[in-house]
């Protein structure tokens, strides 16, 4: 089969590398001829956000998908009239995509979200208590076009873009879902993860799976992905994440329609990865068993500050001698201060000593330049 | 850094596969440009068995290695000597490539193997009890260039080639140990993996890891793994394939220096895949924790008699609906009569579980032509 991935980064490298152990064909579109996927798939150079660039790459496919969904939707519409597989189907990208399109979304099916008001420009009168949360509502990506406005001394710094501006929640956890959909109507979600704030850089940096949950958050949680996927409406994969307030409430921060960071531990810590998953999706087969076989971590290894240049891993070695822990590079030559370069995957029979291992790796590998 | 591979087949994918975690370049060598490899790596088409062509391959490279053993060494001696980096070394290639010399080697080495007798033609005087088994000295793989030679009646089949003529073993059990040495002298085998026969079909086609073997048995393959290592002395990882004969004693069938297929359960049955360990041999990286997750076994899927053309994989959809079954294609798009196309990794608690879902998988899956 023949499968084409928009997005030529490290999600669909890992999705390509878990899917050779399958017999399909696949290809990237990427405007980086030096991307993640070059080497091992067929590799368009192209701009996914290009019309004409998407459709000429999609047409000839047996089934086209995303890595990332800031790509053209008209393309993905028009491949589907062509009689194409466009899986998530262009209707839900389109909805994600934009943040006010979501936030409608998630109020029309009563999906419950932080309380929002939508901005076309900054001339627009501020009606959302401070403090809020600003959020383009196109070209967000990995914390990018959001920010938080404190108080009316902040602001002049308000954005003069379409955004939505967000009530802040009272947060007690971050937490994510990945779920799946496939053309045969299952859906299988993973365990829930949770996004741990390292207690002494105060970041947040790890994921945590399975999360510890009361049965009633499991239960607003399963509520909320049988609404979306309900609304979407559409096979995939979706990482949907998630604020835990301090009354126990969930609320949905935002959706993505795609492989998600939040899902990395699943290589070793579940029976299945996402990535295996993602492809089940594509191909329409049985969707696989998502059972965690103990804890597991991830932890992101991110360019370093001051740091720009070809790429070297301090003190990677020193991790590869721990039983238990799992290296993922991305295959990029160039670190730049804050890019995502690899993740390492820890597992644990306790949630405790997994923390404390994690913590401890985080200490002994720095992503810098050469 | 640049690794060679000489060879594009099944056990240079999976290496690939699970290397994909890391930064490196993959280059492969092979004759057909159609092999497992071709669309994963940087791939010249090339015969390893040609002088010229795995040194204009292997000259620029910062290691080069195999994933089959039938290759010049020649080549691999010259590459030595202009400062290439070649795991595992040229000489002990060059002594498995060879049944005779691998006999020897052993004999000097004083590692038990079955008791032989060299022959360079059939015109030689048999001197060793019939029944024997006949080993071709060169050309010998996957169960081909090998035939058992009952008794005098049976002599006219004896193969006019120089050879090894072997006493038959009464086995007990057919083991395998892979282990793994790096340049830095670390040193680390997989728990033992034991070959079952189909008790219905009587095929010897599933791997068992780990095997339950007796301490006194244990003590006596670790004595052997610590022979041939030291008296391989080279880097590398090797398949030490064993029978424990129905006395208790153990004895050295035959080794491969690469890859194995009995080391394929690793893929998900231990902490570590034997490609990742053979990964980190070829960097000089730490090796890597081999523990057994539970018990895993390993069916091969190979072509059906009779078929022969565009492959197809009856039943894989009811595999792929089980829990802990890991199916791994090889990528090659035409099947033949016994040609290995891929294999699948069952996972269990309890060894006598695992071999019924390894022989009801067997039952759901055939390997024909379209």
């Amino acid at each position: 089969m023949k499968i084409g991935i928009l997005g030529g980064g490290q999600l669909g490298r890992m999705l390509i590398q878990e899917a050779l152990k399958y017999d399909d064909e696949f290809y990237t579109l990427d405007p980086n001829a030096d991307c993640s996927c070059a080497n091992i798939s067929f590799f368009t150079k192209g701009d996914f956000n290009e019309k004409q660039a998407v459709i000429d790459f999609g047409k000839d496919k047996d089934v086209v998908s995303i890595e990332i969904e800031h790509v053209n939707v008209e393309a993905l519409q028009e491949l589907e009239k062509q009689g194409v597989k466009v899986i998530p189907n262009s209707a839900i990208i389109k909805t994600i995509q934009q943040k006010i399109l979501q936030k409608l979304f998630y109020e029309e099916h009563e999906i419950p979200s932080p309380a929002f008001q939508i901005i076309l420009s900054a001339e627009e009168e501020i009606i959302i208590d401070y403090p809020f949360v600003q959020k383009l509502n196109t070209g967000g990506y990995d914390g990018k076009g959001v920010q938080i406005i404190k108080d009316e001394s902040d602001f002049n710094n308000l954005w003069d873009q379409p955004s939505i501006l967000e009530n802040l929640v009272d947060i007690d956890k971050e937490l994510s879902l990945i779920i799946a959909k496939n053309e045969r109507g299952e859906i299988k979600s993973f365990p829930v993860t949770e996004m741990v704030a390292d207690p002494k850089l105060n970041l947040l940096d790890f994921n945590i799976s399975p999360t510890q949950i009361s049965d009633d958050v499991q239960s607003q949680i399963d509520v909320i992905a049988a609404k979306f996927m309900k609304a979407a409406d559409s096979d995939g994969l979706f990482a949907i994440e998630l604020f835990l307030d301090k009354s126990g409430k969930v609320w949905v921060n935002e959706t993505a329609p795609r492989l998600h960071n939040s899902g990395h531990q699943s290589q070793e810590g579940n029976a299945n990865s996402q990535f295996e998953q993602f492809y089940r999706v594509l191909k329409n087969l049985p969707l696989a068993d998502t059972s965690s076989l103990g804890f597991s971590g991830m932890l992101n290894l991110v360019g370093e500050e001051n740091c720009s240049g070809k790429v070297k891993y301090e003190g990677l070695e020193n991790v590869l001698k721990l039983a238990d822990a799992y290296v993922h590079l991305y295959g990029k030559t160039e670190t730049k201060p804050g890019r995502k370069m690899g993740h390492i995957n820890v597992l644990s029979d306790s949630r405790d000593e997994l923390l404390e291992q994690l913590i401890h790796i985080k200490s002994l590998v720095k992503v810098v330049a050469v």
